[in-house]
């Protein structure tokens, strides 16, 4: 096998330039070059599927964030899924099903001294599919996992709201709601992700944003009001929820797609007194906090997929070439379920 | 003494109309009426002064609230000290000293079935001055010590910064952050201010928004970012400490007097994405919820006005007549401690 590696191309695609609003082709690089192989304690990687996803638009942007921002000439990064090629790593062997963040590319080496950066983990595949770990058993589902269970604390009987409801950590959060008591009531774009949310992932109701009023469709489905908002998108949906908020809701701060790809600053909510007049909260979290907890909440997801209580959808992508084309799909919304690009 | 009163004349400042922006002149109708003795179980009380709070302006918007706004035509709210002038409520008795919401006159008659939501309580002179009893004693003292202690939760060795910090809650937020062993930096308008708290009330800095940068200011006054946020004033100062909270910073918002005479929309937090980025939270606070310890909250402040460890100051306008005009200097930021109207 190293015989062959020693001669394969690694296929790449690199952050050529900071995009201005929306990533541009131009912001991108193909490039190829010949696999390395691990030196001692190193593990190479073969993608098979990368996660795209909303913050990857962050990672573009210079300047302090929870993460470094990727450099210009870098390789995209990217959590993804893959088998190990070859290693001089003890803990993995070749052809072990591993998760890591690999990059926009076709192979990665992680050096030893990169892999617990890199979240390198061997995956079990009984617990779920390829793609389900990018999704409920992936960053989105912990993410949705430790934002509504720990920073929304759901108590059976209250209602909670998500944004982008069809999307990888909407899709976690409401079934989640769902099968702690709470209503869950989704936000999504077009008639169709709606069926979806309230037909297949059994959310009590779903708001089209794009055909029809959020402040109405909220009165109308969350006729208690809000005790809990999941917020993945920010903007105007944001404000159209905290003038719905009841005493002591929580909002989780997770993301604002909305904004992602601004050239004008960011819009703040206008209705944040509303936090004040019902003594109501709003906090951020990042998923990389509770990687200690990964394992059990993987534990607790993946019973609900085997159980048929929740399920997961992905939108899946082919060929690294597709990359640019695919993470727009995400800012426009065009995405149905977690979208993933098969390496 | 009830003959007195009963020839007595009750001098009122009423609501006249709700103001766009800056309340008027003509907002305000003065108004005169004979005094009404208790009925069973009531209480006359003559006010000596009066609360005069930047939350006043709430009150007189539509709409829904913490509290029901004052109607048009009613006597505008206010909390106050006064002394009881006729009682027919063994609980209270003629001469007592009261603190309780007592409206923008100088004799409120508190029927039986209104002592309790009036807030009708003897107070203890040994504990504070009349003013104090309005300032840390009274409601901002409950706001700051509650807002800091319970929503900011202070740990020795953090940073807190305090906006309004001359003002009545301010006062009591910087002071009490530094007894408990936190970095105290306030934000002022003006020179004199930002000396007095300093110099006076001991706090380790204060930023003059008016001359100069705030953004700058924290730079140079919080070396290790901001861990706690007490915020009185909203807008861009809000902003501005939103771009340097520390991970898991707390920002207590309490009010956000900068926006609450604007005539366009609330300007929301730009910045609030800072709270995804740094797990942080901003919660809102209302102190009447705090009602059951206020005796405990009082005691300690009592206490440490008594050591000299805590000092207030109260900026006393005369005369009921200037009810309007007082009112104003808060808005302009003109008073200097805590604003109280002397009846």
């Amino acid at each position: 096998m190293s015989t062959d590696l020693a001669s394969a191309i690694n296929h790449q695609v690199r952050l050529a330039a900071r995009p201005v609003g929306l990533p541009k082709d131009g912001d991108w690089r193909f490039t190829d070059e010949p696999v390395a192989l691990p030196a001692e304690g190193g593990v190479l990687v073969r993608a098979t599927h990368l996660s795209l996803d909303p913050a990857m638009r962050g990672w573009m942007n210079e300047g302090k964030s929870y993460i470094a921002p990727v450099g210009i000439g870098e390789v995209m990064r990217a959590g993804g899924i893959g088998v190990v090629a070859a290693s001089k790593n003890p803990a993995f062997a070749v052809g072990d099903k591993v998760g890591a963040t690999l990059g926009v590319q076709e192979y990665c080496l992680i050096p030893a001294d990169q892999i617990r950066r890199s979240g390198l983990a061997k995956i079990d595949a009984r617990l779920g599919s390829d793609t389900q770990w990018l999704n409920a058993l992936g960053m989105p589902g912990m993410t949705g996992y430790f934002g509504l269970m720990d920073v929304g604390q759901p108590k059976a009987g209250e209602t909670v709201v998500v944004s982008g409801a069809a999307g990888a950590v909407g899709q976690t959060v409401g079934q989640l709601a769902r099968i702690k008591g709470c209503r869950a009531v989704g936000i999504a774009g077009g008639a169709d992700k709606c069926r979806f949310v309230v037909e297949e992932l059994g959310f009590d109701a779903c708001i089209d944003y794009k055909s029809g009023s959020v402040r109405e469709g909220l009165k109308q489905h969350c006729p208690d009001g809000v005790d809990i908002y999941f917020d993945n998108v920010g903007g105007e949906i944001l404000d159209a929820v905290l003038a719905r908020i009841n005493r002591k809701a929580r909002i989780v701060i997770c993301g604002a797609i909305s904004q992602y790809n601004n050239t004008t600053p960011v819009e703040g909510p206008k209705n944040y007194l509303s936090l004040l007049v019902n003594r109501a909260r709003m906090e951020g979290m990042v998923v990389f906090d509770y990687a200690d907890r990964y394992p059990q909440a993987i534990a607790e997801l993946a019973g609900y997929l085997k159980d048929g209580r929740m399920k997961s959808r992905e939108d899946v992508v082919e060929g690294l070439a597709n990359f640019p084309s695919a993470l727009l799909r995400l800012f426009g919304g065009q995405n149905f379920g977690k979208l993933v690009l098969a390496v």
